[in-house]
């Protein structure tokens, strides 16, 4: 690989001047802002370094940019996004989101590191490594949503309706990653899934005088018991049967798990807590925030809720709940748990609306790809890999990976700890650019190697 | 009596004057109106039918107007108030609330049925009782105040400064009074009490992504747990002990629950519900609204609230609560009993603030001057009175009848059921006024006769 390593190494200076001009094009769809024009940019990239590309639109959705190229018995699927986050607020950034400025060894742009950065150090890296290498060693099928920073909302019927277009890869490279602080790279295999639910009583036909509250039903009341019977002062989960859908983590998750660092102190000083949930220490810390699925009340409100007092017997109550889900629990399962649940507790009188969803994914860390990419990380960033089995948070792996069952590796990017991700003076190190631009050549080789 | 009678009948018209002109004087405590001047007029016309009076400032609060008059080894306590509420919305009114005009039969004013012309007619009754009959048979101690629109704030820190001078009384006539549709005099005997409780939890030192629930500690789910524990979901109060100061009803006064009349059928109608709490019909549905405690979740609030979603874990939750106090609750020792309760649970962090408090109190129904009053009220309104031994809402009558220990006595007042206090078009009928007049005035010979 030393003549694609001199390639790229030769290629700096117009790789970023790419990258700038790619950062440039504000794509924002939460304020439907270039999104037509970017896809098409995009395909045309792909294109001009041999993708057989198009822009397939979406019904009432950002158009997805699909590529594809290479032949072989393998397959690998990519994912990445050309949507980036709301610029605002403007006057917290240093340099303009949109003037791609490099300063002090960094490019500060909205979406360099999420996630144009990432596509873009693909993209130049299959340039170079067909320039000094050859042909692909196999088959590339590359997804590049827009939609990704407002939840991906039309993923899934995509990968439905070209499901016989995606089908038959062996692994997907997921978007995203980053190094840690200590220079460690991060690797990401998974994903939570969310099911938001709304739950609501209704009671009298108008808020009334709480002088009647011996003889008129209270919804408050009723949502209270309703959701104190769904998890219980331990902090366990006790909708029917809910936890015995949760697979447990495997041998190998758990060896990662214990290599994850997790700085406890200060953890608790950042959140300005004194213990963490269920008195947990050391790597059970960490199992619990990866592994753990949860139920949150993200909002409650009934009533007289202002200064001072006002004696009323509210006619309506209402609470957002938000269930973080691991495999294998899916939305529709909890609502559907949910509502036997409190039917059979006599609670017929709450409302429970699915609000948004979204379903769980792990991958397989013992998938060779999954291994090479660890291996490949350890040689370009000189430090043990960080494997997270799962993230904390969720995302929309499970619609290309899940559906197909073949795993997503995040990894390999070119984010920092303080890359500022959907927030002002969003940046890069040069270093790290160039540096996930050699991951992704060598990925590319030892995959083929495979 | 025929003289007093007499005298009643030819004074109508001078009395009907002499009530507009009081009603003519806003004295709005709300919105800090005519209190003073009022104060001042009402200790006057005391003076004027020969009353020892005076006006008793009250640090901080308005002024309390304090009355004495008669000997003898009998002594009536008389509460009523002169302030009213504010007259707002002054475009439904059909003349002005404070033009006290007389038409169709009624007198239509701001305060007229609450509580000017209750006091008013006393005042006139005693007059003409003076005239026709001769001295009071019993000493009078009155005290109007000017706060009661506003709770009362500083009624019970006026009867602890002034206990020398209100001590030895053996009944109190409070303020109030009507008919009802069928033209059958209400008495009151009683008022529940209140502890409105604000409870609060806190967590993290912000509101934090949803995805840290495994591991940060939610202060809505604490606060939903610890509510829980005060209640079941068969509406029992569950706080440790606090049922066992709960003093049953007599068999006096169930006797007289039996005699209140109430239309399940319109009320559930005017509730919009399908049946009341705990499945209660008949004469129970009367005996829980007046007897039975509460614990009312008036307001909850906590994270996000709005429409669609944010996955959010609020560091924040707080909710107001009422409980409706009956004999021998108080607001302290439920304070204190909450309290311990949720210690005892573990919820050493749910804050709890006592924001309001009005103690219960409940008369003696046996009690001589109670049965005088009903006996006098079915003479003169020609109907079986309605006794309730207590009210659904509560006021400050265990301030000056639970502090002496005396029954306090509502009734032969002049409102009808659509008298519309603390509402626009305020009224009382002429007819009905005349006739409390005439209740004062028998009702001062019948308790002379005890």
């Amino acid at each position: 690989m030393d003549r694609f390593e001199a390639n790229v190494q030769d290629n700096q200076e117009r790789f970023l001047a790419e990258l700038q001009e790619f950062c440039r094009k504000p794509s924002i769809i939460a304020q439907d802002i270039g999104i037509d024009e970017t896809a098409e940019w995009v395909s045309d990239r792909l294109r001009n370094v041999g993708f057989e590309s198009r822009v397939i639109s979406v019904d009432g959705g950002a158009p997805v940019v699909y590529g594809e190229m290479g032949s072989g018995d393998k397959t690998l699927m990519i994912y990445n996004h050309y949507d980036v986050q709301p610029p605002e607020p403007l006057d917290l950034w240093d340099s303009g989101p949109f003037d791609a400025e490099i300063r002090d060894g960094r490019v500060w742009a909205r979406g360099v590191s999420d996630n144009k950065g990432p596509w873009m150090a693909r993209v130049q890296a299959i340039e170079a490594y067909q320039q000094e290498i050859g042909d692909l060693p196999f088959r590339i099928k590359w997804i590049v949503e827009g939609e990704e920073e407002i939840g991906s909302p039309n993923l899934g019927r995509f990968v439905e309706e070209n499901r016989d277009l995606l089908d038959g890869a062996d692994a997907c490279l997921w978007e995203g990653g980053r190094r840690d602080g200590a220079g460690r790279p991060v690797i990401s295999l998974g994903m939570k899934g969310i099911a938001y639910l709304g739950l609501s009583v209704s009671g009298a036909s108008s808020d009334l005088h709480s002088m009647n509250a011996p003889i008129v039903g209270n919804p408050a009341w009723r949502l209270i018991w309703a959701l104190a019977s769904l998890k219980d002062e331990n902090e366990n989960i006790t909708v029917d049967g809910l936890m015995d859908h949760v697979v447990k983590p495997t041998a190998d998750e758990l060896e990662y798990i214990r290599g994850i660092p997790f700085d406890e102190e200060q953890n608790k000083q950042d959140f300005g807590i004194s213990s963490f949930l269920k008195g947990a220490t050391g790597p059970d810390i960490v199992k619990q925030l990866l592994f753990d699925p949860t139920c949150t009340i993200c909002g409650f409100l009934t009533g007289y809720t202002g200064p001072g007092l006002k004696t009323v017997l509210p006619n309506q109550a209402s609470a957002k709940v938000d269930f973080r889900l691991v495999p294998d629990l899916n939305p529709e399962l909890v609502l559907r748990l949910v509502r036997e649940h409190l039917d059979r507790r006599g609670f017929t009188d709450v409302n429970v609306e699915l609000l948004a969803q979204l379903w769980p994914y792990r991958s397989q860390v013992d998938h060779p790809w999954v291994q090479a990419s660890i291996s490949v990380a350890r040689d370009i960033f000189g430090a043990e890999p960080v494997v997270y089995p799962s993230s904390a948070g969720g995302g929309p792996m499970y619609q290309l990976c899940g559906t197909f069952g073949i795993p997503g590796i995040s990894g390999g990017g070119v984010g920092n700890p303080n890359s500022n991700l959907h927030a002002p003076n969003e940046n890069i190190f040069v270093e790290d650019y160039m540096r996930s631009i050699l991951y992704t050549g060598h990925l590319i080789q030892a995959i083929g190697n495979l």
